[in-house]
């Protein structure tokens, strides 16, 4: 491999890793802002989502041209491929903190009801997978990358709880309506947050160990 | 260009129109499933999703292979890359086939009290986005595929305009809860459809311009 594809290499995980942190950024806030009702914040996390655009744009055209001028195969391809998709589904979790900031204009000056259910517990969920599936990509950690998709199936049976439970809750408080189909709505996003991390984490595991793992029975254990 | 490599490229194209034809298909059954109450139907469907994920799974391989043996560059490079993300795509649009099929099931026996939405009609839209962004990728028309980036800011704003009567009409109509927050987790899978729908025609103006598109304000014109 060529000194200069190394460097170009290197510089692209540099690339990933910081729109990495800047999307675990604006989640991170987004939930603190629903947490705390902070429109403040909110507007932060949907200022900085042109930013975290710019990142996706500009990394698939680094990722374009190292491919067009190195020709890179084995493992430096599926690097690079990764990256491609990693990045699609970075940009993607950038988009739903964005929603999840969003909804702090409906959440109502008043607290609902106390309710059974660990929201949360969900949201930090999404965060740990999504930030041990950087790591993953980091440190080329197959284990790693193998327990955010284990984690994925508690968020989603989360997920599907909290739907069974919004319902009863707004037969018995109709009034509520507004605040719980917003805590409805901020769980979807969390739940899809959750499904990108996945996503991510196995594509590392494709880059490391070179073979397709989603779809597979593996990917659930 | 190898003769081997055009070979590749038209194989290629086969094999992604047929998965696309497979997830047209899905979608349309699936729709066709709520609107007739088929469970049986939306069966078909979710049987068929298998299909569909090993489709995906094949195309990614058959890039990578592509990538690494014929190293393309210039316009094949970018169909691959294309390609590479059309599927991505086209297996999320699947998926949300199968959530729209799975929502049969919470419809219950009794129509709801009509309702003043054109819930057909924003199935039809996204119907058409996802058909003209592939006719847009088999005829290389980047106008068609402008023409489905435009048409998503229809679907969004209907999708926003029945949030605010599924809230009215909950309230007026509590009993109805189950059926109506089904029609609202519908209409949110084709309004995801249709982000899909308009991310295939972006990478098709891409493919055939050469920049990208998304993000900047041509986009939404």
């Amino acid at each position: 491999m060529s000194v200069h594809l190394i460097r170009e290499i290197e510089n692209l995980k540099k690339q990933i890793l910081a729109l990495g942190a800047d999307v675990e950024s604006a989640l991170h806030k987004a939930v603190n802002a629903i947490v705390r009702k902070d429109w403040a914040l909110a507007q932060t996390v949907i200022d900085a989502d042109t930013e975290i655009d710019r990142g996706e744009v500009d990394i698939e055209e680094e990722c374009l041209k190292i491919l067009a001028l190195y020709q890179p195969v084995a493992i430096d391809l599926r690097f690079i491929i990764a990256v491609l998709k990693i990045n699609n589904d970075l940009e993607r979790i950038g988009d739903l903190a964005v929603n999840i900031a969003e909804q702090v204009q409906f959440l109502g000056a008043t607290a609902p009801r106390p309710f059974p259910f660990d929201y949360e517990g969900m949201a930090g969920k999404a965060q740990v997978m999504l930030k041990k599936s950087l790591d993953a990509l980091v440190n080329l950690d197959a284990g790693l990358a193998r327990q955010v998709c284990a984690s994925d199936d508690e968020v989603d049976a989360m997920y599907r709880d909290l739907i069974g439970l919004v319902k009863n809750e707004i037969r018995q408080n109709p009034d509520q309506f507004d605040v719980l189909l917003t805590l409805l709505m901020v769980s979807r996003q969390l739940e899809r947050i959750a499904d990108h991390a996945t996503n991510i984490a196995e594509d590392v595991i494709y880059m490391i160990d070179g073979h397709i793992v989603r779809h597979s029975p593996e990917r659930v254990n």
